[in-house]
């Protein structure tokens, strides 16, 4: 089985980091192979970026198409999700989304940690249709580059934040964003909670999914679209909509 | 006042016909110049060429940033919506939340009815948060041109959708859809429920919110982004990202 | 354009001053006339007197029905509104419903902040379907009559409440009651969020109204009520039921 | 014990039959009294006659406060119920709240058929928090007096709607309306499902209540007003809020 | 009239302290009688033992069908209700679910108190349909035997946490667990909210529930069971399933 | 990797022919066990059965307990899944909720169709926290053994059910009830959406947990029992509890 890991952002080392992560995840015969978009920010943090990252990434999808047996969306924004869903012939999973139903079959109410704002992170929740087993948002205060410099620096804020979120009845904790990538064996003994890694979550759901081998619908919203015309488009994502 | 009116499929038609109708609703001072995107969809009736459109249109509207008041979304899906809001040093008013939100002015619940598919409508409702005031969601049978050809063979589909969504206990009706613009005109007097078109109620709203003068939030997710490194993007948008 | 507003309450000091905040608001050509309830409670700060005061709205309203373009409701609990909407000819729009639909197109989640028990503005806005989209209620410690006399002591405590609904997510904030009125212009600048006017919002809503020319719903709930009998009402309330 | 019901309209002959629905369902102690507005609506069918039974009511359980034990709103909409709750010294229920509490002990969801629009009452169930629990509204084509003329000719179009509601999963259903007084009786039986009355439902939960003796709270929005100047009010009203 | 009181777990003295509770809520005319499972746990305190528990309970129950006009479950998690409601040809009411209706009926939001963990009584108010007048949970650290043998230090454990949920918004408190039986009358007076015994509430509801004498719904998913082929269960129940 | 398949009704028959779908869906290195209740309902149909089953189906997961090393429950109606997921070592997945979960990844909103009443899916939808993603559930009118006799006269009924959710809005549908097992690949290719089965969904999700290995969390309401005192009950489950 052949999974494409694809960041949205076009920062490779989040991308190498990803597909390690994705690696470590991945059953024994499944080969991951990774991408990293042609254009648009370099780390996604405001509205506008996550938006033209979404293109970003259904291009470097549409070169993929026909060539993988599924997906998994680096990004923990679920950037482009639903419609790269629809678009693509084969099953597409994204970190937060697998690492939310994760949490959803290990526990009641889940928590979510992150770097700065969390305000998109519970919108997106909310997205999934799973506010009601939201139990919580934690930030902490640092920045990403110091995940990588002074891990147990991170480490010691991120563990009074999960105790934070355990207390508001989370029984599992999201690693929001892929700086916090392989906190969760970092961590393994110290925190209270299981600790969700979003690129393992997907690589794992993503196998599932193409294990289950289903059709795709042929009705409704995620129907794959076709006859599409466009301009100006990356001509196989052109190819891909208008086919 | 100067209002941009951006619409998000790169078919000049639509732009000019969106065009019309915001300078049909604006007052009488308000200036309306109109923009189309140089790349994407025909039309946007996938979920993958609405996340295209949604860069195509940040790109129009950081090529208009700082020499326009406000600026309305002429795209039924709010495309990219909150981002641009993010983005744009000025007011921005989508289409279906300009017309949800003056349908919750005028009345209790209200329905919306469009051609085709109406999953992302419900989507779209829900991701404004105005899922419980949603009476219900209806669909005619025509393909777009014939709104053009035909009219008032389409009048005499929308008749029975909105007399339906009227017994479902909605007090207005959206019209969703660019094809559908003035057919609020066409129908007054004739249909029991108030109809409201996107692109008039949105420009209303873009001049009430330019009158307001409101600061943008200098603290949350939608404060102004600001040095933000990004690749391959059109020179202004990049500027208005990185600023 | 013609805009009457309507106080709740009994006294006319609190009316004067929310028809100057209407003044302020208005667009140049808008002629704004206020109305003060013949009999009622002088604060509305209990449920009961909030029922009554809607009794005492609906007779000043049904006095000037004919003879206005549309209603602004000055009071923060938004009282008998939707059976001013119902009742009266022409657009009816109120205090906290406009400055949370506003609020909606600036931002994500909002804030309020008021005086005292902040347990029926979570109500209120949970009526109007936006409980989604209320990031909290902020309460400040001060009575009424410090708004004038101390205003800079009220900003004091304002600044905290108004950072704290920051951290809880709110992209802006409502002032909740009149006697906040002016605190948003007091502010500019000094708070993180864009803070909004209760009879400001109302008053630009109720314009954008005017100019919308929607008609009534001819069916449903809020379609023109004829024919009711009633008894020992004001001569005019009756008769505009009873028409 | 003394229970007052109290209608909210002014047509004693609707009175007269909710306090003989009361006293069927009331316990062998219970005194049931009755009392009527001395102003408003003869019959509740507009929301401005809703706000203005609201305070016709509070005035008419001014009248009583001290007096009884405990009242019942005899009305549908349960006017003014939250306010009278806060103001009055004695337990307050009213009859669709206490039908929809008694459905929520007797199955999982109910339904409720009335006469005319449904949408007040969809409104209501979402005021008491209940929406999940609302299974469907069900409406009947005739006119409040032939339920008295020709109530098998009701009870024939009753039963469809009935069936319809148990179709959409409701275990029990709500007569809506002091006009469908007693076919809980005529029907027994015949339907189904449990149907309610709720004048009925409220005599008992109202004794229930008073059996419990429970403390008014001394703090938030439903402790007791007090000090409260008002104008033009009928003095035992203003002498309760006042005190 | 006889109300049975089933203990859920197989604790003699929390079975008798409950009855005891039931009888002094109860009106002069009820016999209350009390029974305690034969099998399961003597404390519920994990979820295992609570579906252990809701057997056991059923059994109980059917030992008594037909003998009892009501049953009251004493059992703070309201285990197993809407299978002992649908099973049971009387009426079924329990602790917690009477509280939270009761709560309804006196004010706008309710708390809950209790002691350990609250995250299921969050998921029981939810499966209640209550979410939305749930103002907070609280937790107090006290080992149960402690309501015994210190109640006045317990006591100085409640009454900051009920002041915390009245700040948070609740306008009465709900004592969650038997242990805290009594508390409603020894805090009276000493606390500003109303506090409400989970089998006191229940002991009035069901006595309201006989008076109402309801028929059971003879369709959907509370239909009294019948004709259920069963292995291994004790005769009693097994009959009542099978009859 | 070994995985439980534990019914929760003592069919025998239907246990086989859950394993053997479970066989079909699993991994090659998955060996499947399977085990059927002591005690309990032939077949659950009516919610006292489901408690009773949820005793019966912990007492064989007890036998079981660090045996295996992931748990499916093949009970459509989640019997008592939160309770097995606390108590055992290992990951536990249930049929629906795997169903409900692996739905959303492929779409945006699903469907459920089944035997009889639909009530208590709708029920346990919302329990998994999911009704804002149903469709619809639908209901076929047959008898559970037809679905051996006559499966092609069952699809015949499930074709027209499979488009009426489809309308609704569906983008998958979940088979539920262990007599529709097979019947997505019966239909593949004639339904237009993808059909779910539960047992295999289940299989797949578990494996999928299984090598995620994620630890227990070691606070909240997930964490597992130790210690608990038990009357009465089978001896390995009175040890798991009391451990």
């Amino acid at each position: 089985m052949r999974i494409l890991v694809a960041n949205a952002n076009t920062t490779e080392a989040i991308t190498e980091a990803c597909a390690a992560s994705a690696r470590r995840a991945a059953a024994s015969g499944t080969e991951v192979i990774a991408a990293t978009p042609r254009f648009g920010p370099a780390v996604i943090s405001s509205r506008a970026e996550n938006i033209i990252a979404g293109h970003a990434l259904l291009e470097v999808l549409a070169q993929h198409a026909g060539q993988v047996d599924a997906v998994v969306l680096a990004v923990s924004h679920d950037t482009a999700l639903e419609a790269a869903r629809q678009m693509m012939p084969c099953p597409v999973v994204s970190m937060t989304e697998a690492a939310c139903f994760t949490a959803c079959m290990i526990g009641g109410r889940f928590g979510l940690v992150t770097f700065g704002n969390v305000e998109t992170y519970r919108e997106l929740v909310t997205r999934h249709g799973l506010a009601g087993r939201l139990a919580g948002l934690g930030s902490i205060d640092v920045a990403a580059p110091e995940a990588v410099r002074d891990p147990e620096g991170v480490a010691a804020k991120l563990l009074p934040a999960i105790d934070a979120l355990a207390a508001q009845g989370a029984d599992s904790v999201i690693l929001g964003g892929a700086a916090l990538a392989g906190f969760d064996e970092r961590l393994k003994g110290r925190a209270p909670l299981p600790l969700l890694d979003g690129v393992a979550c997907a690589t794992r759901m993503a196998e599932m999914l193409v294990r289950a081998a289903l059709p795709k619908p042929r009705t409704g919203s995620f129907a794959a679209p076709s006859g599409r015309a466009t301009k100006g488009l990356d001509a196989r994502l052109a190819a891909l909509l208008g086919g």
